[in-house]
């Protein structure tokens, strides 16, 4: 009896970092048996790769993989994606999964808990070995803003919130999220700026991103403001940040990310007394966590439904 | 007509620092107008005096307050009082109140996610210029065990369960708590000892924990874990803790009291680069919300109930 052709196996290529690759493999194998996985360059037959997942997508995307029906990030942004060059009507999707979420509420939580407490005073008074107690401000007089109000700031503001810190919000469009005051728009920005002991800027990286955080956007916060950015390196324009650390605008900064990563070790903010820094770690994808969340996704996809994460290419995020 | 004589007005007196002194009487103003509060040295009559609050008591004190009937700490412990040198009868009361609690949640969690998230070692990188990303441990693979689950213990895991760490406690008497290994006696706190990865001390200081964290207890942690310490300074033996720490057993300590305080500058805690070190300022007493507990407790006292906070002679807190 001469059928329909078997349909070919559905392949779903992985090309980042090839030891988690393996452990998504083995996430694949036991809860996505009907999807070849596959990690590059090892792709099999190019016309069979429906799903890709990268953290640098090779380029001529749409001719390599004339079936390619989804680009998945590999991690939680896209701005290492070059949005204009991939083919108009392919789905692009950012990573959110419980992991990144995880790590970067903790991430957030100890900076901010660590600014609240003067802990960068206490350990510069150790450093002298000076025992001075410090005034304790308690937690709902300290206002804490969070630019940036997807997955990731609503995550961080309800611990906030659970530590009874008096929470802002800011983000390109209206949120309402309860017990937080939310501005939106470029108008808001102004006015969430206004009362803030610590901002947090968790924002994409987008053309309105690029160098958001400047000499202007710091006048506009109370005078020995805070900043905790574990957004992307290039929002943040330095100069103006040790130039308002040094003038007492701001008072301590913890940063996650800088331009360029790696940091060259003679760069000044290393060593500023009033910067904490560390190698882009805030948040890190948990291979086995991303992995479920992506078959997931492949799961909506394949019934028609909305994907967790999917990126609007005219916002860029 | 001659009815009996007007009870005399019971007096409260306020023995410690006078600027919290006046946010007290404050507080006693607006909702204990019945009661007559007076800060030391303005006792009034010394025969009204009923309620004592006080960090360090005078001496004594049967003899020149006749009918006192409670003895407040104005702190979270009793160790600073001579316990035995009171009358028998009085009863002696800890302070309980949501500034304590919220004051120590905040600095044990900051520690706790300091300590989880490699931040030690990020500070060190930072002073050499290094990025060097390092492996990220879900915090459900990180156990963290309290020792002391009164009030402030069981505060502390609630919030540490909800940041998904894997929590484990240890108290004399047994507790229940859901959720969390509990562990009691001292034939139970090898067992809680033997797996975690950070061991925070939030014990009372009596004869059975002074010197408790030393050299034996540090061998029963596996290698490599760390010490958050906000109970009293006399439960450290500070030379067994530089030892573990050189030697590796310990991998860093978070001391927020030493012994004695404060800590003299040359003491060889400041400078060790494995310690954080604070001034004692882990939990304040917040003014207001110390006045209105301890009101709380006046009234219960009054109406025949059980005070919160009431000190057992026999456990020492």
């Amino acid at each position: 009896m001469n059928g329909p052709a078997a349909p070919s196996l559905a392949t779903f290529v992985y090309k980042a970092d090839p030891v988690r690759g393996q452990q998504w493999a083995e996430v694949f194998r036991k809860h996505a048996p009907d999807i070849e996985f596959r990690i590059w360059p090892d792709i099999g037959a190019p016309a069979n790769v429906r799903f890709l997942a990268a953290w640098e997508p090779p380029d001529r995307i749409g001719e390599r993989f004339p079936q390619l029906e989804v680009l998945f990030s590999s991690g939680v942004g896209v701005d290492q994606f070059d949005l204009q060059a991939l083919p108009a009507h392919l789905p692009v999707v950012r990573m959110v999964e419980p992991g990144i979420v995880q790590g970067m509420v903790e991430y957030v939580t100890r900076a901010v808990l660590d600014l609240h407490r003067d802990m960068p005073q206490y350990r510069r008074q150790q450093q002298q070995g000076v025992w001075r107690p410090l005034p304790v401000r308690p937690a709902n007089q300290r206002r804490v803003g969070v630019l940036g109000l997807g997955s990731l700031g609503q995550a961080v503001l309800r611990q906030l919130q659970g530590l009874g810190f008096a929470c802002a919000g800011w983000s390109r469009s209206r949120h309402t999220l309860a017990g937080v005051d939310c501005f939106a728009g470029p108008g808001g920005l102004s006015q969430c700026l206004a009362h803030l002991d610590i901002l947090v800027c968790l924002l994409p990286l987008t053309d309105a991103t690029r160098g958001l955080l400047n000499a202007d956007l710091f006048r506009q916060l109370p005078r020995g403001a805070s900043l905790v950015h574990t957004g992307r390196g290039p929002q943040l324009a330095t100069d103006d940040l040790l130039a308002a650390l040094d003038s007492g605008q701001l008072a301590e900064a913890v940063l996650d990310v800088t331009d360029p990563e790696p940091l060259p070790g003679a760069h000044a903010l290393w060593r500023h007394p009033k910067v904490q820094l560390t190698p882009h770690i805030a948040s890190m994808t948990q291979a086995h966590s991303a992995a479920l969340a992506t078959i997931d996704n492949v799961r909506r996809f394949q019934a028609g439904q909305p994907m967790t994460g999917r990126v609007d290419r005219s916002r860029g995020y």
